[in-house]
This record gives C-alpha cells, structure tokens and sequence, in this order.
C-alpha cells in the first residue's frame, strides 16, 4: 500500500509518499510560508534532485492540490492518508480513522495545541472533501503515552481543575518513541526490556518505554517541558510565570512566547537554535557556546536518569532525532555524563554517521546505548495501512 | 554563647532559645495569627510543659516584646539573634550580620518571596531598635546553594530577561541540607562524598552535595518547584499556567495560590496535605489517598535519581524533616523503588523512631541510607557564634 502521509502546520505542509511494504520513498517535500509571501514548495522524488519552486500558495487548500498534481508525475496510485496530529487530547489512545466524530475531536482538543490541531483538522477536512475516495487517519502524537501509569500522568493540582480542563501530562514524539521501541524490538529481541528513548532534534524528548509500554516521558502538557530545546526552555518552577508577570510586567502571551520561541539553547548560547552552530562556537571557543552545550547534555543526563527511576532500570539508551543522530561528540559527552551508571561507548562505533540503526556500546557496557535513525512518517504509514489496508 | 533564632512569616513568629556549645535548648515556642483575632503564644522551657497563652499579638512589634518577657524566666543571656530568611536572591553567599545594607538587601530581594522577606526585614528591624546591644544575623536559606554550577543554576531563558530580574534556581531549605552535610560528615568521615539529603515535610526538597558543596537542588526559582509537597503541585509543564489562563480564565494570582496552597497531597487524596493522615486514608483503603502516596514517593525516586545524575554518583542517602524523620513506611516505600540503584534497608533498623541519626540500610547496600533529624535552628545558631562570637 502506498500511503501520502501528511504533517501540517500553521503555514507549512511536509509531504512524503511511501510504500508501506518496502519502505520506499517515492516523493516528499514540504510547502512553506503559505498564506504569506513568498511561499515555496521544496519537492523531491527518488532519485532525483531537491527542486525548489516558487508557487502562489494563498491557503492550505491550494497547497494541497499542489501536493497531488505534483505527486501525479510520480504515477503511483496513493492508497490513503495519514495526517499527524501533534495533540489527541483525552482522546485518540491510540490512531483513528478520520470520521466526522474523531475530526471534531481533533478540533476539540485544539486548545491544548492552538497552533497546530487547528490547522491539522483544516488540513484533514479538506482532503476528505477533495479526495472523497481516499481514506484518512489521524495519528496523534501523544497516543503512545496515553497510557502511561497515573502516578507519571497525574499533575498534582486539584481535581476539579484537572478533570475540567483535561490537565494531565501528555507528552509528545509519541510517533517517535514507538517507532525507536519498535526497531530496537526487531534488533534485540528478548535483550530489551527498559529502553529510554532519547528523541533529540530542534525539540526534545526522552521516554521510558518498559516492554513496548510508555511509562513516563519528559514533556508535559505541552512539548514545552523536559529538555532544554533549540527554542524551548524546558522544565522550570512554574513559579516563573507567576514572578515575571509581576515583576517584569509581562502579559501571559509574552511570557509564552519567550519560553517558546527564543528560549533554549538559542537564548544560552545568544548565537543559534542549531546546536550544529553552536557546536562550531564551542569549538572555537565561544564560552555562552559551551555552556548551551553543557546545559543541554547535563538536563539529558539528568532526565535519563529519572526515566530511568520510572522504570525502575534500564537495559537500552536510544539516540535518535537530527541531534540524537548525527551529532557524535553530543552523544558522547552525554554518555560520560552517564558513565555513573555503567554506560560505556565504543569511540570507533560512535564517531561515523549511518542511516542503519546500530549499537554504539562497548560489550561490557551495562546499558547498550544504540543509534536508530527516526522514522516518524513510516510508523504514520503502517497505522494508515493497518486501519485502512 | 545562647542565641535566641527567630523565624517570622508574615503572621507568625517562631523562636528558639538555645547554647550553642551544648546544643541545650533552654525555652522554645511560637507566636500564631499575629494581627488576626484569636493571636496566641505556644511555649515551652526545657523540662516543662508546653503552654498555649492566650495575647493580644496585633504586630509583630508586639509579639517579639512579649517572647523577650517570656525568656526572661529562663534567665540565660542572649549573646546574638539569628533570623532565618527564606530567600536571599542574588545576596547573601553565607550568612551576615545585619547592617543598614544587608537589611536593605533582603528587602530588595523580597519580590522573589514577598510573603516571608518583608515580614523577616521587620522583624530584623525592630530587633534592631529594641535591642541595640545585641547583634543580629541573617542567614538566609539559599545561601548554601548560591554557588552551585551555573549549568545547575542557570534557566534556559533569555540572558538579559534572567538578569535584569535576577531569575535562576535559588533553591531551599539550604540551612537544613548544610546541617545533614555537616552531621554526616561528622560521623561517616571520609566514606561520604557524594550526598542526596532528602528534606522531606510539607515543603520538601532534594539537594545533591559533593564534599560539602551544593551540586544542584530540587527547588528553583521559589519553593514551588520540585516535589510534590503538602499543599504544592511541584515541578510541571510551566505552560499550565499559560493554559489555565486562557481556557479556565483564571488569573495569575488564582493559579500561583492554586499551586502553592491547594495542591500537592491535598489535591491528590482530597483529604489532607498532612502525610500522616493520608497515609491512615491509605491503610483504610483510600485510592486517592495511596495515589497520593504512590505520587510523592515516585517522585522522590526520580528526583533522587536526577540528584545523583548531578554528581555522576551517590554515596550516601539522608531523610530528614517531619516526614523523612518519622514515616519509616514511607522511607521504605521509597527505598524500595531504589532498588535497582543498589538501595538496600533493614526493616529493622528502618522501624523504630528516634531523635539519633542513624543508618538503616543494610551492610550490602551500594548506598548507604541514613535518618538524621534536622536542626535548623542550631545551624544557625553556629552561624551566629561565628559572626558575633
């Protein structure tokens, strides 16, 4: 089955058409800046070049067209779509036909993820109408940690306001983690047990993952929780909010923006949100650099650490994400940040890049630390072929 | 040398009349609901019984003067006054002795706790005024935590933000911690190194101490954050706040009473923020109330778990304070969900109360586990003699 997995944003649209069988990539692409000028579609098919063209793209409705008359060159016959969904609420414990029912549920939730859901549940909407012969899915992100145990998903905040306002933790990468959880499976067989999936890219997650299930993961309600991110703050008192609109007289909106967008390793290093930037200042000797740096691995060992407490152990590490998998020397300070805990890499296994998933521990390493390239797309167009197929 | 240790919250006054040398505590009490109706003075002198004397207390002016009559039945000189002040900000390395700029100092760091700072400065002030031959001393409960790393210490939010108002972790209950460091090393020597006290009460936090420094702690900016607390939520997505107040419409002054003064244990088991009484609910078969429990022990054993990430190691494991001090069902529940990190108790040694610090987990434990009860009040009063003496 070929599937057209689809993830949209408020001005952006990626793309990617796969056969769920092989695994082939036939075409992907990403639209951007629509409904803004300047907008653009990046387009690339098997085997051939990345082209960039320049198209009028007034809304999400027209450049979805564009997706499928691009895709029509292609000639492969797309066989459904699945749409990835960043929040599914109290909903959607695992991934879900699109129905008039489960579209209103993504709309519902939307409050939780404004920027997101709205445009995801547009998006949805309008390829059912366009393509009413096609099937949709909806694959949330977070339907992998909808289980987690209560003690770990629980915020301890009193009830009413909980049950009212669906406050819980939610985590997210949820596509990420199962897909890591999945392959390592596949590897290790009955090795693997307690695996912390470490899904580090531009955002950032860690889960615990005991026997296939999720038991804990870092972010919270929003993917604004847990590690330090290219723009993202992370975990701090929440106390924070509280003091700076009082103290700095900044509205709610300022203060989530700036926690949001220009937090992070782009505020500690005051160069980029890119740790491959940051890396080179630190190289160069660039002390806010190094100190973004060391932040951001510290808060992953910690954090590792602590998924690790949710479990109760740990047998796996999993480097995954832009991050997770092509930045070695990152990889190797975390895990001498974890060499307390018996974690020891092979330098030789670490330093090359590869799209194969690997292990980049030593024998006699307690936990077998792995690289496994992500996959999100995949895992969306498996669920598509299951639900539909 | 006596010194006479004063704790003032904004309407309450506690005080502690004790020898340093021979840690003898002489008289010791607290004056309640100061400038509300029904005000009164609980004391007790050493070998006596505790009296609850019913005054008029409409300021803290008032109050002080009467503990000052009421100590001088006990006829021992007061040599100094240490004031324990809940936040010293970007001040107070170590304690000091008061002076027109120190006092000035833990005003102008009173935004980061108006509730408590205010209210120590005047009664630091009028100390002061009504005793000008005694010497004052502030000894703020951050100061042992002033030099952690700055990647411990540093929030990952824009530089000229954290500056302007000073934002960082500031932690707590660091006159406690720096006593278990102090009484530990005094008794193991040399076998201790790497530290997680756990200062567990209503408020509750974790400090991770390498030979004698503070590596990092659980509370940050304020004491909201961290654990889950009698009445305080502890560490969560700080976007909840951003989230209640759009979509529940609630203000911030709402959410920061919410989180401080109606979550934690109380929320979680809707039937007190005291652990004793939800641990009864529990035993009688309570589910909120043994979620609750579940709730703040997990917690315990990932946060410990990221304390020890902080110095790659740990050594040695203290409870302390109320709950640490006195719930051996609560240690052990603790204990046992650090057994994967080598944790080992006797139940026996675990089960009897006692005022000694002792050792209770067994010889092959991979850390050692001890209870040492706390003394605040001592540790300042050492704070005192050094300044003063």
């Amino acid at each position: 089955m070929n599937v057209l997995v689809i993830n949209a944003g408020s001005s952006s649209l990626k793309y990617q058409l796969l056969d769920v069988d092989t695994r082939e990539v036939y075409a992907k692409g990403n639209c951007e800046r629509i409904g803004i000028d300047g907008s653009f579609v990046g387009h690339e098919e098997m085997g051939g070049e990345k082209q960039k063209l320049e198209v009028a793209l007034p809304d999400h409705k027209t450049a979805i067209k564009y997706v499928f008359d691009i895709l029509k060159t292609v000639d492969k016959p797309i066989g459904g779509i699945g749409h990835r969904v960043v929040q599914g609420g109290w909903y959607f414990p695992e991934s879900a036909i699109v129905t008039d029912e489960t579209l209103a549920q993504v709309r519902e939730v939307a409050p939780l993820a404004p920027l997101h859901n709205y445009a995801e549940a547009d998006v949805i909407e309008i390829c059912r109408d366009m393509f009413p012969e096609l099937g949709n899915v909806i694959v949330p992100d977070t339907s992998f940690h909808y289980h987690m145990p209560e003690h770990a998903w629980r915020y301890a905040i009193p009830r009413d306001v909980a049950d009212t306002y669906h406050v819980r933790k939610y985590g997210a990468h949820g596509t990420s983690h199962r897909f890591i959880w999945r392959t390592v499976h596949e590897m290790m067989g009955d090795k693997t047990h307690k695996l912390v999936s470490c899904h580090l890219g531009s955002g950032a997650s860690l889960c615990a993952i005991q026997d296939g299930k999720c038991m804990d993961t870092t972010m919270g309600l929003t993917p604004l929780d847990g590690l330090i991110m290219g723009t993202r703050c992370g975990t701090l008192d929440p106390a924070t909010v509280f003091y700076l609109s009082r103290e700095a007289h900044m509205s709610i909106d300022e203060i989530d923006t700036m926690m949001n967008k220009k937090s992070g390793l782009l505020a500690v290093s005051e160069v980029s949100s890119d740790s491959r930037d940051i890396e080179a200042g630190a190289a160069e000797g660039d002390e806010k650099c190094q100190l973004a740096l060391d932040m951001f691995n510290y808060r992953v060992s910690q954090l590792f650490a602590e998924m690790a407490a949710s479990m109760q152990g740990v047998d796996t590490m999993v480097f995954t994400a832009g991050i997770g998998e092509n930045a070695p020397e990152i990889r190797a300070d975390i895990c001498k940040l974890l060499g307390w805990m018996g974690v020891k890499i092979d330098a030789e296994k670490n330093a090359p890049r590869s799209d194969e998933p690997r292990v980049i521990s030593t024998p006699d390493s307690a936990i077998t630390v792995m690289v496994v390239p992500t996959n999100e797309e995949y895992m969306i167009a498996l669920d598509v072929e299951e639900l539909l197929g």
